[in-house]
C-alpha cells in the first residue's frame, strides 16, 4: 500500500466514551471539517498507544497524532493550529484578529481545561477515595469561578471575537466536557454557546464520523 | 504621555512569589529578551487585577496582557507565540521543526501543566483540608508520569527539538514550577534542560528584570 496522500490522524479503537465525542481526535476532525479537507484515520489500541511504536509519535502515548509526509505532529491543538494555518476558515485574515483567535486557542487550553480535567480526573481516579465526597464541590467550584468570567466575557455574542475561529472550535470542544456535569446549565449564554458550535455541519459531520466506528464494533453490544 | 511606541506587558505589582521568577509574565519577558525586542511594565496590583478596566484585557482577571497599539492579548502561550512569529530567533524557518515547536508549546501548557498547577493549587488551596497529607502523594505520581515520558523523549539532547525553540522556553517555564517540590530531582536529564535554560542570557536578564521589582519595593523589607 503506498503511503496516503491526505493527513492521517490517530483515534481510539475503542471509543473510552462510547461515541460521545469527548475524545481529543474529534476536534482534529472538526477542524478539517470546517476547512473542507479530507483526511484518514488509523485506529490504536489502548495498549498500541503505550508502545514504542506510538510513543515514537506522541511521546505522552496518547492520541491524535498527525502525519503528513515526513511531517509528525501531537497535541490537538498544535495540530488543529497546524490546519488553521495551512487552510482558510479558522482564522481570520487580518492579523490583529488573528492573534485574537489564538489566544482564545490558548485561553480553551490552559486556563478553561485545567480544572475541567481536574473534574474529570477526580471522578474518575479519586472517586473511591475517603475525600471524593468532600472534594468534588471544591473543584467544581473552580470551575464556575472561570465560567462565570467566560460567560461574562461572552455576554449576547455568537462567538468569542467576531466570526467562528478556530479559538471557539477549541473553547465549545473544552466546555463540551462539562456537558455531563450539568454545570454549563448554569451559564445559559456558554450553554447556547456550545450548542452553537455543535449545530455546525462541520461538527456533525466529524461528530458522526467518529460515532461510525464505535457503532461499526458488533462487540459492543447494543 | 503619548502612548508608547513599544509593547507594554502588564506583571504583578507585587510579587507573590518574591521574585522567584514563576509568574507567568516571565515567559513573556524571557521571550522578548530572546528576540531583542524591548519592552514597558506595567504593574497590576491584586485587586486591580479583578476590576472591569482590566478585565477588559484579560477577560480572566490575570497577568500577563499584551498591548501594541490597537491589539491585546492575554495568555502567555499567545503572547509567547505572537512574539515568536514576528521575531526571528524562536521558531525554526523549516516548516516542519517550525510545526513541531509549536507542538512542543501546546505539550507545555496543555499536558505538563495542568498537573503542576493542580499540586500547587493543591498546596495553596487545600492544605487546611482532612484529605491534603493523603492526596499530595496521587497528585505527585501524575506528574512524575508525565516528567518520565518527557524525560525518555528528552534523552541526552540539549533541546526538545533541534535548536533552542519557543516550545524550549515554555517547557523550562513550567517544569521550573517543580523547583520546589524536588520532583525534578529525579528526573536529572530534566534537571539539566531545565538548568539550561536558565543558564541562557536572555533568561537571566528577564529574571533579573522580574526581580528587580521586588527588590525595588523598601516595606518588603529584607
Amino acid at each position: 500500500m503506498p503511503p496516503s496522500l491526505l493527513p492521517v490522524i490517530t483515534v481510539f479503537e475503542r471509543s473510552p466514551d462510547r461515541g460521545k465525542g469527548l475524545a481529543r481526535d474529534m476536534r482534529v476532525r472538526w477542524a478539517f471539517e470546517e476547512v473542507g479537507q479530507p483526511y484518514e484515520v488509523r485506529l490504536v489500541s489502548f495498549s498500541a498507544m503505550k508502545e514504542p511504536a506510538h510513543r515514537a509519535l506522541h511521546p505522552f502515548g496518547q492520541i491524535p497524532t498527525y502525519e503528513e509526509g515526513a511531517l509528525a505532529l501531537f497535541e490537538s491543538g498544535a495540530i488543529v493550529f497546524h490546519i488553521a494555518e495551512r487552510h482558510a476558515g479558522l482564522l481570520p485574515a487580518d492579523p490583529n484578529a488573528r492573534a485574537r483567535a489564538i489566544t482564545w486557542m490558548f485561553a480553551a487550553l490552559n486556563t478553561i481545561e485545567p480544572p475541567i480535567l481536574d473534574l474529570q480526573t477526580t471522578r474518575i481516579l479519586e472517586r473511591d477515595k475517603s475525600w471524593y465526597e468532600q472534594r468534588l464541590p471544591v473543584v467544581e467550584d473552580r470551575i464556575r469561578e472561570r465560567l462565570a468570567e467566560l460567560s461574562d466575557r461572552l455576554g449576547n455574542a455568537d462567538w468569542l471575537d467576531g466570526a467562528f475561529s478556530a479559538g471557539d472550535l477549541m473553547m465549545v470542544s473544552v466546555l463540551l466536557r462539562l456537558k455531563a456535569s450539568r454545570l454549563l446549565d448554569e451559564y445559559p449564554n456558554l450553554f447556547a454557546y456550545v450548542a452553537r458550535g455543535e449545530a455546525r455541519p462541520a461538527y456533525r459531520r466529524a461528530f458522526d464520523a467518529q460515532l461510525a466506528i464505535f457503532t461499526s464494533q458488533p462487540s459492543t453490544g447494543r
